[in-house]
């Protein structure tokens, strides 16, 4: 198997901010994108790097040069493959779901079946996503959420000290869309009684990570306050992290770039259900490749929120929708994702 | 899909007891054998019933005649046909595990694929499987040890009075083969120190389900007397158990009888590994259609006791091996087993 790659750099729709980096305006992301050719056939895969996790587009690019000597000749081999991968690089999740993308990819299109129909599942199952209102001035949140009108479920990132204000904005444009909410670890003992008054308030179907990994008193705060659901998502990251969230939190958000592709993933999913918890999965911004890897499990989620590929004005691929917020499995080999032409 | 299915009587090698029913002799088995075909394709599966577990070949044959007219059209459509036999049948795992092996079987033919290479799965990881001594007269059970001379791994059933006699007895014949021992739920707090003296005097490599489910005090006596690692069997029948294990055992032994299929399994084994614990796969007495199925997880578990088919004389099919130990995942589609002829 020959595998190679390429940084490629991709433009938002609109602007983007994060709780945590609130300060900075995010026009476009780069992300890696690596391919794996079998005898004449090629699979795709997506790494979006996390610096919050220490990984960056040169520490992926480390490991693909590692992996080009680690794949081996049977791309059915997925399993060690990627045990080879996790021995060396345990911290490159992102760049190590490229590679478990990309040879489920391949084997898909190697047998002619859509990944999702290999592992079993029924694409009928599959979720709504929910589509995220990047944090901005009040007017132009206003005019993002008259431009997603089409969406049925709405995600905010809370987190700046405009909180009320954006969520008056949102709801004055979908009063009655169920509306999610991310705080990206904002809540601490200072503000949570005020956070959780404004989810009551506001009406907010769940919480993701209110409070920093490890603060299960602020995160007992919040359930007390009547929040739930309450998903973890910097709480869990790999598979050792679903049983320790399992008693304070109701669900796990589950991406492949944090827990390195399809097969940790369905691993957590199943270790989260054993458990009785929720499983939501998410994404970062990333092209329709990465998103297609994470919606072959779609079928398994409670909730997706797998809106990275609507963000973006240049994605690369497509094959895999989303509009209305329908994500489709289609019936192509593999992840069923082709490059746009032209 | 047309699902078919036929009572088998299998013949043992030797009369097999159990610590459970001492007093029977056991000398041939009833199994059930399903077939599904699709486009003139074969997919096989078995069904082991389990009166312990309330099972029976009635109880069995009522699920087929259900599942002929829930399967649908789509062979690939595992999970959605599983869930609508669980929710029907919750208490008919050996039925359920005998449609997913056929299910499995059927894909694998169909893409010409093994289902272990479906599940990406590397051959060469299968542990050596151990071989039951059945329990017996003195002389037959050093007998029996010597014609066990190629198995490398022994297993053992315990629980008679003349316990210490068998242990003797077995190790006159292999004084130094790994040995593990299955106390099918018998030691209470009468005998579990006598028996933790023997474990330690005999040399054992681990300790099937010492006490009966529930009896975490007994199982504390167990470990506390530093006999581990502790194997949870009855303790441990399906993916809703294992979690409440963890504190207690050590490892797992999943049997697809037991559980209801390899996905229920793979689902078991990802949760135990995300709570630290080892992985034994396990099976009934049962044709190598049944072992096949459960060989195909081989790779990912610590242990294997997959003898069903070794022990028997008339098994009616044939293709996984077993010889010194070693069960074979070959590259034939599907389980890999093949109806023996004449």
């Amino acid at each position: 198997m020959n595998l190679s790659w390429q940084r490629r750099e991709v433009h938002l729709r609109h602007p983007f901010n994060i709780a945590r980096t609130q300060r900075d305006t995010v026009t476009s992301r780069q992300v890696l994108l690596a391919s794996i050719e079998h005898r004449g056939v090629v699979g795709w895969g997506e790494s979006a790097p996390s610096s919050y996790y220490g990984q960056s587009l040169e520490s992926g690019e480390k490991v693909f040069e590692a992996a080009a000597g680690l794949l081996g000749s049977d791309p059915f081999a997925i399993v060690p493959v990627l045990e080879r991968l996790w021995e060396r690089f345990e911290a490159e999740s992102a760049a190590i779901a490229a590679i478990d993308a990309a040879l489920h990819d391949l084997v898909g299109k190697l047998l002619g079946v859509p990944v999702w129909k290999l592992l079993g599942l029924d694409p009928a199952r599959t979720p709504l996503t929910s589509f995220t209102i990047g944090i901005d001035d009040l007017e132009v949140i206003e005019r993002k959420v008259a431009e997603a009108a089409e969406y049925p479920l709405l995600k905010i990132k809370v987190g700046t000290p405009r909180d009320e204000q954006v969520l008056q904005a949102i709801r004055r444009g979908a009063p009655d869309k169920p509306l999610r909410v991310d705080a990206n670890c904002g809540w601490t003992s200072a503000n949570v009684m005020e956070m959780c008054r404004l989810m009551v308030r506001y009406g907010v179907e769940f919480v993701e990570q209110p409070t920093a990994p490890g603060d299960y008193q602020g995160l007992a705060e919040v359930r007390r306050a009547g929040i739930t659901p309450l998903i973890a998502d910097e709480s869990c990251v790999g598979y050792r992290d679903v049983l320790a969230c399992a008693p304070h939190f109701d669900g796990i958000n589950i991406k492949l770039s944090k827990c390195g592709g399809i097969r940790r993933a369905l691993q957590m999913i199943h270790t989260a259900r054993s458990a009785g918890m929720k499983v939501m999965l998410g994404c970062m911004v990333e092209t329709s490749v990465g998103i297609a890897a994470a919606a072959q499990l779609a079928p398994l989620a409670d909730y997706i929120d797998l809106d990275g590929h609507l963000l973006l004005a240049d994605d690369p691929f497509e094959g895999i929708g989303g509009q209305q917020g329908r994500i489709t499995l289609n019936d192509r080999p593999g992840l069923g994702v082709i490059e746009r032409r032209g």
